[in-house]
């Protein structure tokens, strides 16, 4: 293998920008240098040369020298542009960003083939595990079933401390922006949007499918309540907030992001703090698991050092579950076994469950246990509202369609 | 990357060779055919057509067609023949056999490097944990600090049940030849060897260090006692073989194949049955943890299926830890803080310990803990022998050199 000389461009030197820069000086064995790097703000202080900053994209882009970019930055816009521009200008592209890959997956995969520049993320997905580049080359010829995973160190630091410390979300919440594991707007995490986004790359790794957002059935943490967590202790259960696919008996994929309830022999339940592990199920290999640090800026930055060494000797994604003949389909339809807690019983459309095992009606804790199908969750957000909880049960799908569709009205209890 | 055609010869036919057969013929996309397998007894019924099957070597190792050897047999001797008579004929070379390799690794490595064919030998560690590719291509630049795994599912399902089931040592043993997961004779496996060949490969791929077998510190679980099981159920821990090593604070490294008692927190815990986990610690990534099935036909065959495919883009290890200039040391010489139960006390060289903990003499459970030097381990089997079972405490590594040495009879309490 040919070992190329590695001129850097990187943009962005926020936490993993920086921690790159950091990695690189450690690591004087690789013939890689920095040539550039792009920021916004030439003004602010930095730890770093100032000869290497500049605030005009185009002394980066436009560089012949600078054969690899490495897009670490959080606008969206100016990330699709940079990566889009630096493959059109034959250059390698190494990036982080989930959100920005997660929404142009199409497009960029297109260009990644058109161009045949190398375009690798490692870094997007669960930080320093490397699971993305196990998908495309060690499960490239042994299929997979499934896989299910903690891949948001945000709301697993959350979680954790609720279930360790006793404390409530938002203490929880507090403490976790306090210790840099959350930002100071936390939606993204915190409601689940960048677990969509790290779930969209695994569908296109482990089965070859590109999925919309829109199509992915997600919650975050935000609504879960003390009477959950109390619930949960009380069944020896952890929640986690759960990023899961699985091939169903008629060969489609289902999958969603949402909060569940594990047992304690679950093996993602150790799965702690600022920790993320995935688990995947393959035909000849089993059950698999990987764990490591999910955030981070040097964990990060290992895993966009791991990228960029593998430049050297050209590596490139080969796609091949997603270019195989044999497509396989995204199934949203599915049935769902769910926990759901409520402080209004007349929010919840008991007609539209398809199965009701419990009602639980007490003063400080309500809640319906029972089977919905993903269709009736699609159609309107009544169990995302505040208020009410939705969170997955262990044994989540339900595969058998024919459920049994029993007299609801019957089972209802007054409130006490 | 150019797809070649790969025309397989492959040795053995036992679970693993005919686990690759059936994978193989499970996976019709990859442009990869087995033309001949060699095998000692031509006249045993087989599973596959009699027209693959010889009995003679060089039908396979002459044929200029085959350009793929995977060597799949249990005899030492001859599997070394086999891989380094491939090479020299220009051959690629796919191993399972982790006794041959770790046996030959020098010779093996130097033949490799002159030949420039292409050795991999996933299957022969942790059967379906793609732990070798990972040390070789993802802590490739990211230096390793520590690992420590469960790599001999043998010995992990027979104290799966000794601890899950209350069997006896015997009966574990009994249960796991009569599912498959122990051989008739089971010392290769029982006794360590198995999992010190395994740990002879990880330093290789994880340190660049290649290390005899004989300066390997290492034993099995053949001692254990039901008075240690007892033991460790008392103070909440589980016992498991543990194959490890840890760069000292003066770079060298140190490491052993022991068994240890692990706490209830720590990642290989819940590794249990078949399973194997292997956890690693590196100084940008920071923890990683890889889990799965570590025996079995399918799984093991999923390795070889991994690396043939890789064969396909003419993937070769790098070694690049082995290859830096900067080697990195075997230190057979360090302190381990140990449990050793006895039967008969005057077994027990007091005076070589640097420090004792406890003496515990009660009529069915007599043990010592205490902080030993390797050496003195090193220097008799008196540890090894029935009757003395030594397991590894929770943190074994002690690193500070400036131990107090005690005066030990004060401290011997007499048997009561």
């Amino acid at each position: 293998m040919l070992e190329k000389k590695l001129v850097i461009g990187l943009f962005g030197f926020g936490v993993v920008g920086e921690g790159l820069y950091k990695v690189l000086q450690s690591t004087p064995s690789l013939p890689v240098s920095i040539k550039k790097i792009g920021i916004k703000n030439r003004h602010k202080k930095r730890n770093a040369p100032a000869s290497l900053f500049t605030d005009n994209l185009q002394d980066i882009l436009q560089d012949k020298e600078i054969n690899v970019i490495v897009e670490a930055i959080s606008d969206s816009a100016a990330g699709y542009y940079i990566v889009t521009t630096a493959m059109k200008n034959g250059k390698a592209v190494v990036s982080a960003s989930k959100k920005q890959i997660a929404e142009n997956l199409s497009e960029l995969l297109q260009l990644h083939l058109q161009t045949g520049q190398p375009f690798l993320y490692e870094a997007a997905v669960a930080a320093s595990i490397p699971i993305l580049r196990n998908l495309e080359e060690y499960y490239d010829n042994d299929w997979l079933t499934a896989f299910a995973g903690i891949v948001n160190g945000s709301t697993n630091y959350i979680l954790s401390n609720i279930f360790k410390q006793q404390l409530s979300f938002k203490e929880a919440l507090l403490r976790a922006q306090q210790s840099g594991y959350a930002e100071a707007d936390p939606s993204l995490d915190v409601e689940g949007h960048d677990a969509v986004h790290k779930t969209q790359l695994l569908l296109l790794h482990a089965f070859g499918t590109i999925v919309a957002k829109k199509d992915i059935l997600f919650n975050g943490i935000q609504h879960v309540q003390p009477c959950d967590i109390q619930f949960a202790r009380e069944k020896g259960y952890t929640i986690k907030l759960i990023a899961q696919a699985k091939k169903l008996k008629d060969h489609t994929i289902a999958g969603m992001v949402l909060p569940q309830f594990l047992t304690s022999d679950h093996i993602l339940f150790q799965t702690a703090d600022a920790y993320n592990g995935i688990t995947i199920e393959s035909s000849f290999a089993e059950q698999q698991f990987f764990y490591g640090k999910g955030a981070g800026a040097l964990p990060t930055a290992s895993a966009l050092l791991s990228d960029i060494s593998a430049l050297q000797y050209g590596y490139k994604y080969g796609y091949k579950k997603w270019k195989h003949p044999q497509k396989t389909k995204w199934e949203a339809r599915f049935y769902l076994k769910v926990y759901i807690s409520f402080t209004d019983q007349s929010t919840i459309p008991a007609a539209e469950f398809e199965h009701i095992e419990t009602w639980h009606i007490q003063p400080h804790h309500k809640y319906v246990i029972g089977t919905i199908h993903t269709q009736y969750l699609k159609k309107s957000d009544w169990w995302k509202t505040a208020g009410n909880s939705l969170i997955l049960l262990p044994d989540a799908f339900v595969e058998d369609r024919d459920i049994k569709r029993i007299q609801l009205k019957s089972l209802a209890i007054a409130e006490n």
